[in-house]
Protein backbone atom coordinates (compact mmCIF):
# COMPACT_ATOMS: atom_id res chain seq x y z
CA UNK A 1 0.00 0.00 0.00
CA UNK A 2 1.78 3.33 -1.00
CA UNK A 3 0.19 6.26 0.71
CA UNK A 4 -0.31 8.49 -2.62
CA UNK A 5 -1.55 7.98 -6.11
CA UNK A 6 0.03 11.38 -7.34
CA UNK A 7 3.52 10.13 -6.02
CA UNK A 8 3.16 6.56 -7.94
CA UNK A 9 2.23 8.69 -10.69
CA UNK A 10 5.15 10.64 -10.84
CA UNK A 11 7.28 7.67 -10.34
CA UNK A 12 6.27 5.56 -13.33
CA UNK A 13 6.33 8.94 -15.08
CA UNK A 14 9.92 8.92 -14.57
CA UNK A 15 10.39 5.74 -16.08
CA UNK A 16 10.36 7.34 -19.69
CA UNK A 17 13.68 8.91 -19.13
CA UNK A 18 16.47 6.77 -20.12
CA UNK A 19 18.01 4.31 -17.43
CA UNK A 20 15.10 5.20 -14.94
CA UNK A 21 13.56 1.83 -13.11
CA UNK A 22 11.23 2.06 -10.56
CA UNK A 23 13.87 2.17 -7.94
CA UNK A 24 15.62 5.39 -9.42
CA UNK A 25 12.26 6.60 -10.32
CA UNK A 26 11.05 6.29 -6.27
CA UNK A 27 14.46 8.29 -5.32
CA UNK A 28 13.75 11.00 -7.99
CA UNK A 29 10.29 11.82 -6.47
CA UNK A 30 10.85 11.54 -3.07
CA UNK A 31 14.20 13.80 -3.29
CA UNK A 32 12.39 16.59 -5.07
CA UNK A 33 9.31 16.05 -3.14
CA UNK A 34 11.08 16.12 -0.11
CA UNK A 35 14.25 18.44 -0.57
CA UNK A 36 13.90 20.30 -4.05
CA UNK A 37 10.21 21.33 -4.71
CA UNK A 38 12.10 24.75 -6.74
CA UNK A 39 13.80 22.59 -8.44
CA UNK A 40 11.34 20.07 -10.00
CA UNK A 41 8.73 23.17 -10.74
CA UNK A 42 12.08 24.42 -12.98
CA UNK A 43 11.98 21.02 -14.18
CA UNK A 44 8.61 21.45 -14.91
CA UNK A 45 8.40 25.05 -16.65
CA UNK A 46 11.82 23.24 -19.22
CA UNK A 47 10.58 20.24 -20.05
CA UNK A 48 7.00 21.80 -20.89
CA UNK A 49 8.91 24.66 -23.05
CA UNK A 50 10.96 22.55 -24.79
CA UNK A 51 8.60 20.07 -25.62
CA UNK A 52 6.37 22.40 -26.70
CA UNK A 53 8.59 24.68 -28.35
CA UNK A 54 11.48 22.36 -29.92
CA UNK A 55 11.08 21.09 -33.37
CA UNK A 56 13.47 20.70 -36.40
CA UNK A 57 15.77 22.94 -37.67
CA UNK A 58 14.30 23.45 -41.82
CA UNK A 59 17.99 23.29 -42.75
CA UNK A 60 19.58 20.56 -40.51
CA UNK A 61 17.03 18.48 -39.01
CA UNK A 62 18.75 19.31 -35.77
CA UNK A 63 16.36 20.09 -32.54
CA UNK A 64 16.15 24.02 -32.20
CA UNK A 65 13.11 26.08 -31.15
CA UNK A 66 14.36 28.22 -34.02
CA UNK A 67 13.58 28.01 -37.45
CA UNK A 68 17.12 27.86 -38.73
CA UNK A 69 19.15 26.65 -35.72
CA UNK A 70 21.89 28.83 -34.61
CA UNK A 71 24.95 26.77 -36.00
CA UNK A 72 22.97 27.08 -39.96
CA UNK A 73 22.32 30.32 -39.34
CA UNK A 74 25.97 31.75 -38.20
CA UNK A 75 27.81 33.46 -40.12
CA UNK A 76 31.16 32.37 -38.33
CA UNK A 77 30.46 28.35 -39.78
CA UNK A 78 31.69 27.41 -42.68
CA UNK A 79 28.77 26.87 -44.96
CA UNK A 80 31.04 24.89 -47.79
CA UNK A 81 31.51 21.96 -44.92
CA UNK A 82 28.93 19.58 -44.57
CA UNK A 83 28.96 16.65 -41.75
CA UNK A 84 26.61 14.13 -41.84
CA UNK A 85 25.63 12.54 -38.03
CA UNK A 86 23.37 10.35 -36.58
CA UNK A 87 21.98 12.29 -33.80
CA UNK A 88 21.75 15.54 -32.07
CA UNK A 89 24.35 14.16 -29.14
CA UNK A 90 27.17 13.22 -32.03
CA UNK A 91 26.57 17.68 -32.70
CA UNK A 92 27.33 18.34 -28.98
CA UNK A 93 30.36 15.67 -28.72
CA UNK A 94 31.51 17.30 -31.91
CA UNK A 95 30.97 20.97 -31.22
CA UNK A 96 32.72 20.16 -27.25
CA UNK A 97 35.69 18.47 -29.42
CA UNK A 98 35.99 21.79 -31.17
CA UNK A 99 37.14 20.09 -34.30
CA UNK A 100 34.54 20.82 -36.84
CA UNK A 101 33.78 24.65 -38.20
CA UNK A 102 31.14 23.72 -40.61
CA UNK A 103 27.52 23.23 -40.86
CA UNK A 104 25.39 19.97 -39.88
CA UNK A 105 23.12 17.18 -40.90
CA UNK A 106 21.48 15.15 -39.03
CA UNK A 107 19.82 11.56 -40.06
CA UNK A 108 18.21 11.07 -37.06
CA UNK A 109 19.35 7.42 -36.68
CA UNK A 110 20.66 5.05 -39.06
CA UNK A 111 19.68 2.90 -42.17
CA UNK A 112 17.67 -0.48 -40.32
CA UNK A 113 15.28 -2.25 -42.70
CA UNK A 114 14.12 -4.69 -40.15
CA UNK A 115 12.68 -1.83 -37.69
CA UNK A 116 11.62 0.07 -41.29
CA UNK A 117 13.97 2.86 -41.06
CA UNK A 118 14.85 3.38 -44.76
CA UNK A 119 15.99 6.43 -46.74
CA UNK A 120 13.08 8.48 -46.45
CA UNK A 121 13.26 8.28 -42.54
CA UNK A 122 16.55 9.43 -41.94
CA UNK A 123 16.01 12.57 -44.86
CA UNK A 124 18.64 11.03 -47.15
CA UNK A 125 16.61 13.00 -49.88
CA UNK A 126 16.83 15.84 -48.27
CA UNK A 127 20.40 15.69 -47.88
CA UNK A 128 20.94 15.24 -51.65
CA UNK A 129 18.96 18.25 -51.97
CA UNK A 130 20.91 19.98 -49.70
CA UNK A 131 24.26 19.05 -51.79
CA UNK A 132 22.86 19.53 -55.38
CA UNK A 133 21.44 23.22 -53.72
CA UNK A 134 24.34 24.28 -51.48
CA UNK A 135 27.67 25.34 -52.54
CA UNK A 136 29.16 22.46 -50.23
CA UNK A 137 32.76 21.49 -51.11
CA UNK A 138 32.88 18.87 -49.28
CA UNK A 139 30.69 16.32 -46.93
CA UNK A 140 32.44 14.50 -44.05
CA UNK A 141 30.09 11.39 -43.30
CA UNK A 142 30.79 10.91 -39.70
CA UNK A 143 28.14 8.30 -38.81
CA UNK A 144 29.34 5.94 -35.69
CA UNK A 145 31.63 3.42 -36.17
CA UNK A 146 28.91 0.50 -36.25
CA UNK A 147 28.16 -2.26 -38.79
CA UNK A 148 24.68 0.09 -39.46
CA UNK A 149 26.45 3.64 -39.25
CA UNK A 150 28.81 1.97 -41.91
CA UNK A 151 26.15 0.86 -43.98
CA UNK A 152 24.26 3.92 -43.94
CA UNK A 153 27.44 5.98 -44.51
CA UNK A 154 28.30 3.59 -47.66
CA UNK A 155 24.67 4.26 -48.39
CA UNK A 156 24.79 8.37 -48.31
CA UNK A 157 28.20 8.47 -50.83
CA UNK A 158 27.13 5.98 -53.09
CA UNK A 159 24.17 8.44 -53.53
CA UNK A 160 26.29 11.63 -53.40
CA UNK A 161 28.71 10.14 -56.31
CA UNK A 162 26.75 11.49 -59.22
CA UNK A 163 27.35 15.36 -57.07
CA UNK A 164 30.40 17.19 -57.85
CA UNK A 165 31.03 17.13 -54.39
CA UNK A 166 34.13 15.64 -52.09
CA UNK A 167 32.84 13.11 -49.59
CA UNK A 168 34.75 11.76 -46.98
CA UNK A 169 34.60 9.58 -43.60
CA UNK A 170 36.14 10.44 -40.50
CA UNK A 171 39.17 8.30 -39.36
CA UNK A 172 38.74 5.02 -37.67
CA UNK A 173 41.88 3.98 -35.47
CA UNK A 174 43.04 3.52 -32.08
CA UNK A 175 41.21 6.11 -29.71
CA UNK A 176 43.72 8.72 -28.18
CA UNK A 177 44.98 7.80 -24.60
CA UNK A 178 43.99 4.31 -25.24
CA UNK A 179 46.15 1.66 -25.01
CA UNK A 180 46.84 -0.99 -27.77
CA UNK A 181 46.66 -4.36 -25.27
CA UNK A 182 43.01 -3.13 -24.77
CA UNK A 183 41.93 -2.25 -28.28
CA UNK A 184 39.48 -4.53 -30.45
CA UNK A 185 40.82 -6.57 -33.69
CA UNK A 186 38.05 -4.44 -35.55
CA UNK A 187 40.00 -1.22 -34.86
CA UNK A 188 43.13 -2.31 -34.80
CA UNK A 189 43.12 -3.68 -38.27
CA UNK A 190 41.56 -0.43 -39.48
CA UNK A 191 44.87 1.09 -37.43
CA UNK A 192 47.23 -0.45 -39.30
CA UNK A 193 45.41 0.22 -42.92
CA UNK A 194 45.17 3.69 -42.60
CA UNK A 195 47.97 3.91 -40.94
CA UNK A 196 50.03 7.05 -42.29
CA UNK A 197 53.87 7.89 -43.48
CA UNK A 198 55.88 9.48 -40.84
CA UNK A 199 59.20 9.78 -42.48
CA UNK A 200 60.65 8.44 -45.81
CA UNK A 201 64.10 7.07 -46.25
CA UNK B 1 27.89 26.38 -29.70
CA UNK B 2 24.39 24.65 -29.14
CA UNK B 3 21.07 24.59 -31.58
CA UNK B 4 18.76 25.53 -28.47
CA UNK B 5 18.54 27.49 -25.58
CA UNK B 6 15.54 25.93 -24.43
CA UNK B 7 17.68 22.81 -24.95
CA UNK B 8 20.24 23.79 -22.83
CA UNK B 9 18.50 25.17 -19.65
CA UNK B 10 16.34 21.51 -20.35
CA UNK B 11 19.54 19.84 -19.31
CA UNK B 12 20.62 22.22 -16.58
CA UNK B 13 16.87 21.37 -14.91
CA UNK B 14 17.41 18.21 -15.08
CA UNK B 15 20.34 18.40 -13.16
CA UNK B 16 18.16 18.60 -9.96
CA UNK B 17 17.49 14.92 -10.05
CA UNK B 18 19.55 13.21 -7.73
CA UNK B 19 22.69 11.23 -10.06
CA UNK B 20 22.13 13.12 -13.11
CA UNK B 21 25.08 15.32 -14.51
CA UNK B 22 25.32 16.92 -17.44
CA UNK B 23 25.72 13.64 -19.52
CA UNK B 24 23.34 12.13 -18.00
CA UNK B 25 20.60 15.18 -18.66
CA UNK B 26 21.86 15.95 -21.93
CA UNK B 27 20.85 12.13 -22.51
CA UNK B 28 17.51 13.07 -20.72
CA UNK B 29 16.54 15.71 -22.96
CA UNK B 30 17.42 14.12 -26.42
CA UNK B 31 15.84 10.82 -25.43
CA UNK B 32 12.63 12.49 -24.41
CA UNK B 33 12.58 15.16 -27.54
CA UNK B 34 13.90 12.65 -30.16
CA UNK B 35 11.69 9.42 -29.20
CA UNK B 36 9.33 10.16 -26.59
CA UNK B 37 7.55 13.85 -26.16
CA UNK B 38 4.43 12.04 -25.22
CA UNK B 39 6.09 10.48 -21.93
CA UNK B 40 7.49 14.45 -21.42
CA UNK B 41 4.46 15.12 -21.74
CA UNK B 42 3.37 12.73 -18.85
CA UNK B 43 6.33 13.50 -16.28
CA UNK B 44 5.43 17.58 -16.76
CA UNK B 45 1.78 16.92 -15.53
CA UNK B 46 2.57 14.27 -12.94
CA UNK B 47 5.54 16.86 -11.99
CA UNK B 48 3.17 19.81 -11.94
CA UNK B 49 0.58 17.92 -10.36
CA UNK B 50 2.51 16.25 -7.39
CA UNK B 51 4.50 19.24 -6.74
CA UNK B 52 1.16 21.10 -6.33
CA UNK B 53 -0.38 18.49 -4.59
CA UNK B 54 1.89 16.60 -2.41
CA UNK B 55 2.11 18.03 1.59
CA UNK B 56 2.86 15.94 4.61
CA UNK B 57 -0.22 13.64 6.52
CA UNK B 58 -1.19 15.25 9.61
CA UNK B 59 -0.60 12.13 11.42
CA UNK B 60 2.49 10.64 10.14
CA UNK B 61 3.83 13.60 8.92
CA UNK B 62 4.53 11.30 5.19
CA UNK B 63 3.78 12.48 1.75
CA UNK B 64 0.58 12.62 0.48
CA UNK B 65 -1.71 14.87 -1.01
CA UNK B 66 -4.09 13.83 0.99
CA UNK B 67 -4.73 15.49 4.55
CA UNK B 68 -4.68 12.15 6.25
CA UNK B 69 -2.51 9.28 4.34
CA UNK B 70 -4.24 6.12 3.05
CA UNK B 71 -2.01 4.26 5.61
CA UNK B 72 -3.14 6.79 8.72
CA UNK B 73 -6.73 6.10 7.44
CA UNK B 74 -6.98 2.92 5.99
CA UNK B 75 -9.03 0.41 9.03
CA UNK B 76 -7.21 -2.22 8.02
CA UNK B 77 -3.76 -1.19 10.02
CA UNK B 78 -3.23 -1.64 13.51
CA UNK B 79 -3.64 1.45 15.37
CA UNK B 80 -1.85 0.46 18.18
CA UNK B 81 1.37 -0.02 16.57
CA UNK B 82 3.75 2.76 15.27
CA UNK B 83 6.95 2.34 13.45
CA UNK B 84 9.45 5.20 13.38
CA UNK B 85 10.87 5.86 10.16
CA UNK B 86 13.87 8.59 8.80
CA UNK B 87 12.57 9.06 5.29
CA UNK B 88 9.62 7.97 2.88
CA UNK B 89 11.67 5.73 1.36
CA UNK B 90 11.83 3.48 4.10
CA UNK B 91 7.94 3.77 4.18
CA UNK B 92 7.97 2.01 0.65
CA UNK B 93 10.81 -0.65 1.90
CA UNK B 94 9.03 -1.63 4.60
CA UNK B 95 5.40 -1.61 2.90
CA UNK B 96 6.90 -3.94 -0.17
CA UNK B 97 8.34 -6.75 2.18
CA UNK B 98 4.91 -6.77 3.96
CA UNK B 99 6.53 -7.12 7.18
CA UNK B 100 4.46 -4.55 8.88
CA UNK B 101 0.51 -3.91 9.33
CA UNK B 102 0.79 -0.89 11.69
CA UNK B 103 0.99 2.90 11.04
CA UNK B 104 4.37 5.21 10.54
CA UNK B 105 6.06 8.09 11.86
CA UNK B 106 8.15 10.08 9.40
CA UNK B 107 11.25 11.95 10.71
CA UNK B 108 12.60 13.12 7.60
CA UNK B 109 15.93 12.76 8.17
CA UNK B 110 17.79 12.00 11.62
CA UNK B 111 19.73 14.45 14.53
CA UNK B 112 22.20 16.36 13.14
CA UNK B 113 23.34 19.20 15.02
CA UNK B 114 26.03 20.05 12.43
CA UNK B 115 23.70 20.61 10.35
CA UNK B 116 21.20 22.11 12.23
CA UNK B 117 18.97 19.45 12.61
CA UNK B 118 17.43 19.02 15.78
CA UNK B 119 14.61 17.20 17.78
CA UNK B 120 12.21 20.12 16.41
CA UNK B 121 13.38 19.70 12.73
CA UNK B 122 12.73 15.89 13.30
CA UNK B 123 8.98 16.53 14.75
CA UNK B 124 9.70 14.50 18.07
CA UNK B 125 7.47 16.81 19.99
CA UNK B 126 4.87 15.72 17.51
CA UNK B 127 5.28 12.14 17.79
CA UNK B 128 5.68 12.17 21.79
CA UNK B 129 2.20 14.23 21.55
CA UNK B 130 0.73 11.47 19.45
CA UNK B 131 2.29 8.66 21.39
CA UNK B 132 0.76 10.11 24.66
CA UNK B 133 -3.09 10.92 22.90
CA UNK B 134 -2.92 8.38 20.86
CA UNK B 135 -3.84 4.90 21.95
CA UNK B 136 -0.60 2.82 21.18
CA UNK B 137 1.21 -0.46 22.15
CA UNK B 138 4.50 -0.26 21.06
CA UNK B 139 6.54 2.22 19.38
CA UNK B 140 8.77 0.22 16.98
CA UNK B 141 12.25 2.57 15.98
CA UNK B 142 13.07 1.32 12.72
CA UNK B 143 15.86 4.18 12.43
CA UNK B 144 18.38 3.65 9.73
CA UNK B 145 21.10 1.36 11.29
CA UNK B 146 23.84 4.41 10.91
CA UNK B 147 25.99 6.23 13.12
CA UNK B 148 22.91 9.31 13.15
CA UNK B 149 20.36 6.93 13.05
CA UNK B 150 21.34 5.12 16.39
CA UNK B 151 21.76 8.13 17.79
CA UNK B 152 18.13 9.32 16.74
CA UNK B 153 16.45 6.06 17.87
CA UNK B 154 18.30 6.08 21.17
CA UNK B 155 17.17 10.02 21.82
CA UNK B 156 13.53 8.82 20.88
CA UNK B 157 13.59 5.85 22.88
CA UNK B 158 15.07 8.48 26.31
CA UNK B 159 12.17 10.48 25.66
CA UNK B 160 9.95 7.98 25.35
CA UNK B 161 10.60 6.57 28.31
CA UNK B 162 8.05 8.75 30.98
CA UNK B 163 5.23 7.29 28.63
CA UNK B 164 3.28 4.24 29.03
CA UNK B 165 4.45 2.13 25.89
CA UNK B 166 6.64 -0.45 24.45
CA UNK B 167 9.33 1.21 22.87
CA UNK B 168 11.80 -1.67 20.63
CA UNK B 169 14.39 -1.39 17.78
CA UNK B 170 14.16 -2.99 14.42
CA UNK B 171 16.69 -6.26 15.01
CA UNK B 172 20.96 -5.99 13.43
CA UNK B 173 22.40 -8.66 12.65
CA UNK B 174 23.46 -10.75 9.46
CA UNK B 175 21.54 -9.99 6.29
CA UNK B 176 19.64 -13.09 5.03
CA UNK B 177 20.86 -14.58 1.85
CA UNK B 178 24.28 -12.93 2.53
CA UNK B 179 27.59 -14.39 3.15
CA UNK B 180 29.36 -14.09 6.63
CA UNK B 181 32.96 -13.79 5.34
CA UNK B 182 31.46 -10.14 3.28
CA UNK B 183 29.81 -9.05 6.28
CA UNK B 184 31.66 -6.27 8.71
CA UNK B 185 32.94 -6.44 11.95
CA UNK B 186 29.87 -4.36 13.40
CA UNK B 187 27.38 -6.42 12.11
CA UNK B 188 28.92 -9.87 13.15
CA UNK B 189 29.80 -8.13 16.69
CA UNK B 190 25.80 -6.96 16.38
CA UNK B 191 24.68 -10.82 15.13
CA UNK B 192 26.71 -12.51 17.81
CA UNK B 193 25.31 -10.19 20.65
CA UNK B 194 21.76 -10.57 19.49
CA UNK B 195 22.11 -14.33 19.01
CA UNK B 196 18.78 -16.73 19.85
CA UNK B 197 18.41 -19.88 21.60
CA UNK B 198 17.74 -22.71 19.16
CA UNK B 199 17.36 -25.45 21.63
CA UNK B 200 18.24 -26.16 24.84
CA UNK B 201 19.81 -29.15 26.73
Amino acid sequence: MNSSPLIDQLINAFRCLPGVGPKSGQRMTLHLLERNREGGKKLTKALAEAIDAVGNCAHCRTLTEEKVCRICASPSRNHHLCCVVESHADIFAIEQSGSFRGVYFVLMGHLSPIDGVGPEQLGIGQLLEKVQTDDFEEVIIACNPTVEGEATAYYIAEQLKSIDVVVSRIAHGVPVGGELEFVDGGTLSHAFTGRKVMSTT
